[in-house]
């Protein structure tokens, strides 16, 4: 063994431990979301606070600092590719968690949990005042963050950075400036066209048949059930403890009974991404999506493109409908996809359909960076937000607890964060189109319920590397574009000029 | 505040990030055991070892020497009780951890882990030889643990102390001494009696019914589930992260299928001691039970003293009937009383009735001093577990996997455990005297379902006070006697005359 392969083992080894605290605080919060008694809230919060701060101490550590610097040193000139990228990646983390002084962490967590109190009570009184101050404050903040970022082409960068690595502002307004005009264009065209009814949708589904008719689909795409669970939760979400235990949740409403069969769909395309990264990434840094956007991607390919598509509804309704024969016996195919695919601009980002989906990230996101450079002023955001949502989507929230108050990202100071929602998107599309141009088979293997190919072309070409690559190289190379909102475009106009009949 | 205030709230603080690691410790078991997919194994036993070590590292530092010193210095002459007790329980835990170097903390822990794998092949196959050569590794160990904590009465004090602090060798024998002759009596008089008939415990039923019962008295019993939950796993265990978060688990078996019912009695006694704890006690070390073996008073007061009486099936048997008719209708109180407390010698103690359970835990307490002694040697243990089976209990194993290698205890470098079984049996007995002394309405409450004031009588005897009290000062507290066989060995006689009609 070599002096080089001494510190960066040593680096290793540390960084194995931090992922070992990181993973702990992973269950510590699933068990609070999934089957913590409500008095466990207080014993929960001592726990998940002591295990983060550990994690964040010894990451931060000067001896992380020492070791990253002796093994880059020392790897000079070594051409053992997976050492560089492990290097590489702790030494990107460890400049941006270094930069940020205690002092700021520990203001900012005091601010956040303020802010969400705040948030929850504002939210149930549909009251913006009782949050505003809390909001205010949270963006100072994000104010004074910025400043250890510079030099920055945009300050909102250094916000976009901890989401989507590399990610320019000025690169996602340019995308935006693409994508409002034409979904806007859609978005008003469809009112036009004969109505989609969608009866079939809102009966009675018992909880259990719903669920069971979503497992067998979950299975199909390729979930490993001996490397993850399925369990119920107030909100879906998809978390891992590594690629060898990936856990995805999902809820039911009796009135919306078929989110559990998309939340599920979506939540597994995050569950696949986990379960397909390589083994010798196992507690390393690398060990993680490339971005939340990339990541996004994954979940909107397999709920959006695959799991709302005609081709996968040919294998999967027969099947459905023979579970639910009194709901579906007389619905067609073709009304099921067709209702399944319903255009509906409405005020909740959550149940937004394909077409509208980046047009409530686009007033978030164009928000954020006006309140971040001052040109938009706290107390004016809810009137933003409302004659936004009316340009954007021609509805307007009647109450702030439907508007400005509805996501719960701000009040615990996340900002930069809804833009990879839309990057997702884009992404989606490009991974989907390549595949489908080196498979020209994918539309039929759907057809017969067969996504084995796809599962295993996307662990070929993105899974696997975790985060070896940025998104925009992992995008490129799998690409050969760089992020592009074209082939969305393209993809929303077909399918649902397609749905409504439109020319 | 003063300087005393300032050195104990010090210590507090850093003490109360240990027990946020422990709790920590005590998830990452529950998920193993109960939800974690098998995947899992590997990531779990490094996020296991990692929060274990920093736990470990963090209670054994100088900082906090230093505080305990500092502490009892500047409490000298202060009368808060409060703080006393918890730098009294943080003194006794610190210098038992730093009398044993970290070097055979890595030894013992190697030496267990290779220990419990040669284990569960050697059971699997049966085949002692397998076990014996780690088992000795674990002998030694223990020999030289021993002399970490001289002068000793007794060396074997040492190892019960790690589980019932402050019980002595020489009081365990006698106490020994006095059970073995009558149990053995009552054991060698049953077989002359009429046979108690059982078929009707051996039927089918259904689990969720059995379950459903079963939930029925452990709410009776006032487990709260606000600040707890039930789950299934392999092996029924109760756990908790402080007295708000305490989970109990059982299993089911479709050959027994009342082991379900028993079994989560005996985990509700657990439950409700951790439940009862002060919360002024919460993140301090003084937050748990006063020893294995008052906690086992608990567990086994609620699943035999109550559960297997004659007054508790009073009020439950009629709903026991109508949940189970084609089973039960025909069936007496007497007929079902009698079947679910029938004696049977058995080779498998967790198997074992209530008048055999202390022979199994003597024969496995006597061979642990004889192996730590030098008289009894390795090699010859498995012909010692057979003679003194036959023995005391008139059973033979015919393969050691029904003998010797039955208890996974050992593998795991446990020794001195088994013997706070007996102690827990003998104290719940004291226990459930005294309160009928002051209760004379006991029976009746039971009777009638009612354990509200046994509840509330034994959180404030016993469940309140955590670790505040040893085990010793307890009994003493509550019974004003001694931990003593007599009250045991009297209610076993009156109990099992009654039932089996000996004279």
């Amino acid at each position: 063994m070599t002096d080089t392969q001494n510190s960066l083992s040593r680096l290793d080894a540390v960084l194995a431990e931090v992922i070992d605290l990181r993973d702990t605080t992973a269950l510590l919060n699933w068990d609070e979301r999934v089957y913590m008694p409500q008095g466990g809230v207080a014993a929960h919060g001592d726990m998940l606070a002591t295990v983060r701060r550990l994690a964040h101490e010894k990451f931060t550590s000067s001896e992380v600092g020492r070791l990253i610097e002796d093994a880059t040193t020392e790897l000079n000139g070594e051409s053992d590719p997976d050492a560089r990228t492990r290097l590489a990646v702790a030494a990107h983390d460890y400049d941006k968690a270094t930069r940020v002084p205690a002092d700021f962490v520990a203001r900012h967590a005091r601010a956040s949990s303020a802010g969400h109190q705040a948030w929850r009570e504002a939210r149930e009184r549909s009251d913006f005042g009782i949050f505003a101050p809390h909001f205010a404050r949270l963006i100072e903040l994000k104010q004074e963050y910025v400043e250890f970022f510079r030099p920055l082409a945009h300050p909102y960068d250094a916000l976009l950075d901890d989401f989507e690595p590399g990610a320019l502002t000025s690169d996602v307004l340019r995308t935006f400036d693409l994508l409002r005009p034409r979904q806007v264009a859609l978005i008003k065209a469809i009112p036009g066209a004969p109505p989609i009814d969608t009866y079939f949708l809102e009966g009675h589904y018992e909880e259990k048949d719903i669920l069971a008719f979503a497992l067998r689909a979950v299975s199909a795409f390729g979930f490993d059930w001996t490397r993850g669970r399925q369990d119920k939760s107030a909100h879906p979400f998809a978390t891992s403890m590594g690629s060898d235990d990936v856990r995805i949740t999902t809820r039911y409403h009796p009135d919306h009974p078929f989110e559990m069969l998309f939340s599920m769909l979506h939540e597994t395309g995050h569950a696949l991404y986990e379960q397909g990264i390589s083994p010798s990434w196992r507690r390393t840094l690398v060990r993680s999506g490339a971005s939340l956007g990339v990541h996004e991607s994954q979940s909107r390919l397999w709920e959006n493109i695959i799991g709302r598509s005609r081709p996968f509804w040919e294998h999967f309704f027969p099947a459905l409908q023979q579970q639910f024969p009194s709901h579906l016996s007389d619905v067609t195919l073709d009304a099921f996809y067709r209702g399944i695919n319903k255009v509906e601009p409405s005020l909740i980002r959550v149940e937004a359909d394909e077409v509208t989906y980046n047009l409530h990230v686009m007033l978030r996101v164009e928000m954020e960076i006006g309140l971040l450079n001052g040109s938009i002023a706290v107390n004016e955001a809810a009137d933003f937000w409302n004659s936004k949502m009316t340009d954007y989507l021609g509805v307007t929230p009647a109450a702030a607890s439907n508007g400005i108050l509805q996501d719960m990202h701000w009040s615990v100071g996340l900002m930069g964060y809804f833009a990879t929602y839309t990057i997702g998107n884009l992404i989606s599309v490009q991974i989907w189109e390549t595949f489908r141009a080196a498979e020209p088979a994918a539309d039929d293997q759907c057809r017969r319920g067969d996504f084995s190919r796809l599962r295993s072309w996307l662990k070929q070409e993105i899974h696997q590397h975790g985060r070896r690559y940025t998104p925009q190289q992992l995008v490129q190379r799998v690409t050969a574009t760089d992020i592009d909102p074209a082939p969305y475009l393209g993809y929303l106009e077909r399918k649902y000029r397609d749905i409504y009949g439109l020319s």
